[in-house]
C-alpha cells in the first residue's frame, strides 16, 4: 500500500435520461437568482427548455463560444457577465461551453451548474484554460469546479459517430492513464477502471446505434468517471503524445487518441503488471494483453487505428513527419512509468502509423 | 443505467504509514490557530507527538470521550471549547473520538482534522449522534464531515484482533450493503467493491500478523473506502439485524456483523444478480457465491460465525430469542430487495445461529 495524497473534490450529481427537466430545480437549489446561460450552436433547443424553466431568474443568454476560450471572447462575456449582475453561471454543451463557464466562475466566483453533452469531462475538473494569441494560459483552481453537474444521455443522442467516438476514445485515455499517470491513488484508479468498463461496455453499441438510450447512458457514466480521472491526475505518455501531433500537424486533437492508446499501452505495459492486470480484467479480457484489447476495442468502435489515415493541415500524416514528431515528444516527455527514448518514440509512432494489432 | 442523484463529498485524504507526522502542516495549511486536540485513552502517546507538532497552535487538549457521544460530556467540552476560542479540533481515536470533535464542529462551525485508529468509517460521512438518557439523536450535517482525514496505518497496529475483526467486518458490511442498500449509486458502489477487496485481502493477514504494515495499510484503505459507502448509502437488512440484536441483547456491537453478513446476503443474493455476481468477483470468487465467500473470510479471519458464540447480557444467546428479534427485526424492515417476512427472518437468525456456511 503506497502513500498517497486525495482531494475529493465536491460536486452535487444528477444522472438520468430526462434530467435536463432539472435544471431549474437545481439552479433554486444553489439559491441563485440572476442566471447566465451559456449555449452553443449544438445545444440551442435545450438552451431553450432551460430558458423556460428559469424564467425570472434568467438575468443573460449567452450562445457564443468557441475552442480553447480565446481571452477577447472570455472578456466580452465577463463585462456583459458584470453588467447583468450574474450570480450563477448554466452551461450546456461541449467543453467550449463549460471552459467559457469556468472563465465566467474565475472572474465573477459565481457557482456553475453544467450540463455537458460530449464526454470531455471537463465539467468535473478545477482545470480551466484561456486562449490569447498562439499561447493557451491553462491553470487549476477550485473556484471553476461546477458545484452542481445534469447528466442526461438524450442530449447526446444526436452527437455524430465522428464526434462520439474521438470524444469517447479521449475519455478512455484519461481512464487507462490515470492508471499510473503523476497524481494517480487508488481511489482515482477504482473509478477509472469503472469508467474503462463503462466506456468499454457502451461504445460499441453508441457506434452501432446512436440512440440507444441505455449504451448512451453508459457511455456518458464513463465520460463522468474520466472526467474525475483527468482532473485528479497529470497527463502521461499518450496524452503528451496527441498533444504533440495534434500541434505539430493541426490534427483534429481527438482523432489520434484512438490510433495511439493502445500502442502507448503496449509500450508502458512491460513496467506496470498489477496496473495492466486490472485494465485487462476491466476491457473483458482476465488475464490478456489490454493494449490489443484498446486495439479490438477501436476496430468494434469504428474509430481510426492508423496515423496514415489522418489529416492534417498538409493533408495526409506521412511517415516522414514521425522522426520530427518523436523528437519534439522526446523533449516534453520527462517521466515515464518505463523510461523511454527517442528512438522508442519513434518505434511506437511507426507502430502505430501502420496501425498494427499490437 | 438507472438515474441517480450523488452528492460527492469534499476531503483531502493524507494516506500512508508515518503520515502521523503531517498533522501540524495540514492544521497548517487550515490556517487553524487555535486547536483543540481530543484524543482517547488508546491513543494518548499520539496525541503527545501531535501536541508537539502544534505547539502555540494548541488551545485545548481533551481526552474524555465515552461512546455514542452522552449529551452531557458534549455540553462539557463545548463550554471548553468556547472559553479556548477554539478554530478547528484535531481528533484522533476511534468512533469515539471523531463522533465527539463533529459535536464541536455542529456547534462552533469549525473544521475538523480527523486521525483515525479504528475501522468505523465515521470520518467519511455527516453523520453526527448524541446520546442523551436512553435515546440516541443522530442526524446529517455537511458541518461535520471532517476536512481533512489522515490515515496512518501504524497507529492501527496495536489494535487487538477482538477489536480489528469485528471492526473490519462492521466496515466490510457498510460496503457490502451500499451495492443495494437505499441511496446506493453506481459510483458509490465502484468504490464499495474496491473497499471489498481491500479488506478480503488484508484482513486475514492482519489477524494472523497484527504488525504487518503493508496488510494494516490495505484494511485502513477498505475501511476508508467502506466510510464513504457509509455515508452515502442508508442501512440495508444486515445492518438492521445487527441493531436489533445488538439493542435486544447488549451485544458487543460489532461482534455480531461477521455471524449476521454471510447469511443477510444469502436471502438477498436471489433479488440482486448483477450486483453479487460483481461482489463475488471482488472476494475472488468471480462467477461462485458471494455469502459463502464472505462466511469463508469469516473463518479465516477468525471473527465469530455462530451467534450461539455471542455472549449478551444475560449470557450466552438462546436459540429462545431469536424468534422475538425476528419479530422485532420484521417491524423495522420497510425496504429490502427481496420481499421479506418474519418467518423468513427467523430462518435466516436461526441459521445465523448454528453457524452453518451458506
Amino acid at each position: 500500500m503506497n502513500p498517497f495524497t486525495y482531494d475529493q473534490l465536491p460536486a452535487r450529481i444528477v444522472f438520468g435520461a430526462g434530467k435536463l427537466a432539472e435544471v431549474g430545480a437545481e439552479v433554486e437549489r444553489l439559491g441563485a437568482q440572476r442566471v447566465m446561460l451559456i449555449s452553443d450552436q449544438a445545444t440551442s433547443m435545450s438552451a431553450e427548455k432551460i430558458r423556460g424553466q428559469l424564467q425570472g431568474r434568467l438575468a443573460l443568454g449567452w450562445d457564443e463560444v468557441a475552442q480553447h476560450v480565446p481571452v477577447d471572447l472570455a472578456e466580452r462575456a465577463r463585462t456583459a457577465a458584470t453588467e447583468a449582475r450574474i450570480d450563477a453561471v448554466v452551461c450546456i454543451g461541449g467543453g467550449s461551453s463549460t471552459g467559457l463557464a469556468k472563465a465566467m466562475a474565475l472572474s465573477h466566483e459565481v457557482p456553475i451548474l453544467a450540463v455537458p453533452t460530449t464526454y470531455a469531462g471537463s465539467e468535473q475538473t478545477t482545470i480551466y484554460g484561456l486562449t490569447g494569441g498562439r499561447h493557451k494560459q491553462t491553470g487549476k483552481n477550485p473556484v471553476v469546479l461546477p458545484r452542481t453537474v445534469i447528466y442526461d444521455p438524450e442530449l447526446t443522442v444526436g452527437l455524430p459517430p465522428n464526434v462520439t467516438g474521438p470524444s469517447a476514445f479521449n475519455a478512455l485515455a484519461h481512464s487507462v492513464e490515470a492508471l499510473y499517470a503523476p497524481g494517480n491513488n487508488p481511489v482515482t484508479s477504482a473509478l477509472a477502471l469503472e469508467g474503462v468498463r463503462a466506456i468499454h461496455r457502451s461504445l460499441p453499441r453508441v457506434m452501432a446505434a446512436p440512440d440507444d438510450i441505455d449504451a448512451r447512458g453508459t457511455l456518458l457514466f464513463g465520460a463522468y468517471l474520466s472526467g474525475i480521472a483527468l482532473g485528479t491526475t497529470s497527463t502521461g505518455l499518450h496524452h503528451k503524445l496527441c498533444h504533440v501531433l495534434g500541434g505539430r500537424f493541426n490534427l483534429v486533437h481527438a482523432d489520434a487518441h484512438s490510433v495511439i492508446l493502445p500502442h502507448a499501452i503496449a509500450f508502458n505495459a512491460p513496467a506496470l503488471p498489477a496496473e495492466m492486470a486490472r485494465l485487462a480484467e476491466a476491457l473483458g479480457v482476465p488475464g490478456g494483453d489490454p493494449a490489443a484489447a484498446l486495439w479490438d476495442l477501436a476496430v468494434a468502435s469504428k474509430v481510426p487505428t492508423r496515423l496514415a489515415d489522418l489529416t492534417g493541415h498538409d493533408g495526409l500524416l506521412k511517415r516522414d513527419d514521425l522522426p520530427g514528431a518523436a523528437h519534439a515528444a522526446a523533449e516534453e516527455i520527462t517521466v515515464n512509468p518505463r523510461p523511454l527514448t527517442e528512438a522508442d518514440l519513434l518505434g511506437l509512432l511507426e507502430r502505430a502509423y501502420e496501425g498494427e494489432r499490437p
